[in-house]
């Protein structure tokens, strides 16, 4: 599919030129109308384009009798050429009304109009001429076979060019359709694609205002595409320990997304590990970073992450973490106080010598940790990194929820984001 | 992003109608080129002009007096609206060949030509009406101010039609280069992120023809879309075992390559066990697709996956193996016989009460293990699953290789293929 795709896109455009072909869809005919109420003016027209033709095409008449009757076979034949039109018929400017309704209500800007008229009077030349859409303008008495001929003759050329450019412009328009059509078929089905990818994605997601052992986790993920570079989970360990993480895949789109599976899967078997085995990775902030590291550089798939992972001791109310240039730095607030977490480490799968640190905190009896992946900073009005770190920790209150940061930063989903943005808050309220 | 793609896909196409204002790129005036080697004609002619203007606009005249000297002008000028245009000039027919330059060369189908000879003897008027591409024809001796009036105020009218076609057409163009553009560059940013994936997808691949205590492994994965819900993987987990496996994720595309990378990742994770823990799952078939089931159905992605996992035991010359509904089934084939393996299990991760058992089998000195993903069967010819079955094995020999099935069963990349298609062979020549 994929190559088929490419080639639309490489095809040029090509559109049928005005050089095209003339077809005038298998009409074989030149259909003049003749309106007059002097049905002797029908039969000396007609004698006049006896064996006539032009472009090997012969005339074929239409006779109509009043201004009424012209316009309604005008109705209906919609390929009429030429209309030889009199003035004066059932009142003195008959034809003058009919060029009118012509123009303007049947909207008809293709028929040639020769007015024709046997009292100059009622139709001055150039007046009317000025006046009324019209395309040429003959004097009944002056009119003599052959300027009929010849006004008959530039009228149907004149017909044929704006039949011609109109034609081009019915298949310009069809193009456009079709080729239009074709691509947004393309992108559909790619869209589609990638909106099914975002959905098993996002399942892998922890659920939202997940409470564990009295830690309230709440986390929000705005893809910069579908598919999300970033990705958070928390689960609980055992009794005494809850883990949880925010990663940050270099890029975004697809290939990031991919990481991030990656990422949970190889977690989840950590979990699994200790659950059946024993294996105490999970409980080991740095040792369980260390393994990331040398598994993506293993894998040598030309991305890294910035991670932040964190083990909540509920036994002793303490914070053990390790992070891989996790960025913002997380926010600790309290009823009273809030500053950033400032503790560095170099990001996951870039560097084969790196080796991560586990750090640990004291932490309050209610809390609030609010972290950020670097997509936030994008939002931001200020442009050096220590000016939106004080924005950023204005902005942040013991009371802020994912939701109100997002209102407070101003997220909106439904615009472009150049990169991710996830927020994750991880609270306790226990004194409530 | 997702949202503003959406957006333009349902705008409505919107083309500026004919009724545009009609607007002659600021140029003020009608210029009409008199193109006549009589000075006496252009001066005439200019006074029966004086203060004549039409739709608001006064007119500009150019004055030529040779065929030559008209088409130069023509060639520079590209907004002249009428040509009055003398037979006689420079030779008899100058004024004729000019009409044809103008139409054909120039490819001026614009310009509206009034001709206007003194001589009608040497353009007889019917004949250069229906030979040339002119719009009036004039003789100077019938011609009265009035008449020329009438004329040129025609003319301006067919003109002012047929340029407000064009602008239409130019319109339409730039709408369709926009629109197109708007939409061609959709699909690329999206159709990039996919490729983007891809890489990374094909990165978890083994590599081709890895050659493993003596087996080869070859591999080649044609995914639907980009992403593929196909995956392969062989890897050495110690001295006696060989563990490879061929899985089929449900559907294609990206949310189904989401879980062959999950699996990966998972599967990686075994082995972590095993070398730094000892945890021998991966050394278990049955045990190991029992973990997977219950790990995708507690996920709950809905999606399953086929999946046929092997360890080939070096020490024993033996194939242990447990399929979880791998189809069409795996081919063994030596140099004397051939036969499907055709033993069953259900797909993982979608029953929760699924059980998988390892099966043992002893392989033959030199042999040739083939798997194929169901895409495969969509190209066969033959409808029955019988039939299919029988087809593959009259195609499958000893000296098969993965290049040359592709080959012989025609998959052809650069064209759609309806589901991910992969064959994995596994082979030992001992005895060469």
């Amino acid at each position: 599919m994929a190559d088929s795709l490419n080639f639309q896109l490489e095809e040029e455009l090509e559109f049928s030129s005005a050089d095209d072909e003339f077809d005038m869809n298998s009409s074989s005919v030149w259909k003049i109308l003749i309106a007059d109420d002097d049905e002797g003016v029908h039969s000396v027209t007609e004698l006049v384009f006896n064996s006539f033709s032009f472009d090997n095409r012969p005339i074929q008449f239409i006779n109509t009798y009043s201004g009424k009757e012209t316009l309604e076979v005008l109705q209906k034949e919609e390929d009429i050429a030429v209309i030889l039109l009199d003035v004066v018929m059932e009142t003195d400017d008959a034809g003058l009304r009919v060029v009118e309704q012509i123009r303007k209500e049947l909207k008809n800007n293709m028929v040639r109009i020769i007015l024709r008229t046997g009292q100059p009077g009622q139709a001055p030349e150039e007046q009317v001429l000025i006046d009324y859409d019209i395309n040429d303008y003959k004097n009944k008495s002056e009119l003599t076979s052959r300027k009929l001929k010849s006004s008959v003759i530039t009228s149907l050329r004149s017909y044929i060019s704006i039949l011609k450019i109109n034609e081009l412009n019915t298949t310009l328009e069809r193009k456009v359709a079709e080729r239009t059509a074709e691509l947004a078929a393309s992108l559909e089905i790619i869209e589609k694609d990638e909106e099914a990818g975002k959905k098993i994605q996002f399942k892998l997601l922890p659920e939202d205002n997940m409470e564990i052992g009295g830690i309230t986790f709440s986390r929000e993920i705005f893809p910069s595409l579908y598919l999300s570079g970033d990705f958070v989970d928390y689960f609980r360990i055992n009794e005494r320990f809850i883990g949880f993480y925010i990663a940050d895949v270099s890029g975004h789109g697809a290939s990031s997304a991919f990481i991030t599976v990656y990422l949970k899967s190889m977690i989840s078997g950590f979990i699994g590990s200790y659950n059946h085995n024993n294996v105490e990775l999970i409980l080991k902030p740095d040792e369980l970073l260390n393994v990331i590291n040398q598994t993506l550089i293993k894998e040598d798939l030309g991305k890294y992450l910035t991670i932040f992972y964190g083990l909540i001791d509920l036994e002793k109310n303490e914070l053990h973490y390790s992070t891989g240039g996790q960025f913002p730095f997380p926010v600790l607030l309290d009823r009273k106080s809030k500053d950033f977490i400032r503790f560095k480490g170099p990001p996951v799968g870039l560097l084969r010598i790196a080796r991560y640190k586990k750090e640990i905190l004291k932490l309050p009896r209610d809390f609030s940790l609010i972290f950020m992946s670097d997509g936030i900073l994008e939002l931001l009005k200020d442009k050096t990194l220590k000016e939106q770190e004080s924005q950023l920790l204005k902005i942040l209150t013991y009371e802020s929820t994912v939701t109100s940061l997002i209102e407070n930063i101003g997220i909106d989903s439904t615009r472009f984001l150049p990169d991710d943005i996830t927020i994750l808050n991880v609270r306790r309220t226990a004194s409530e």
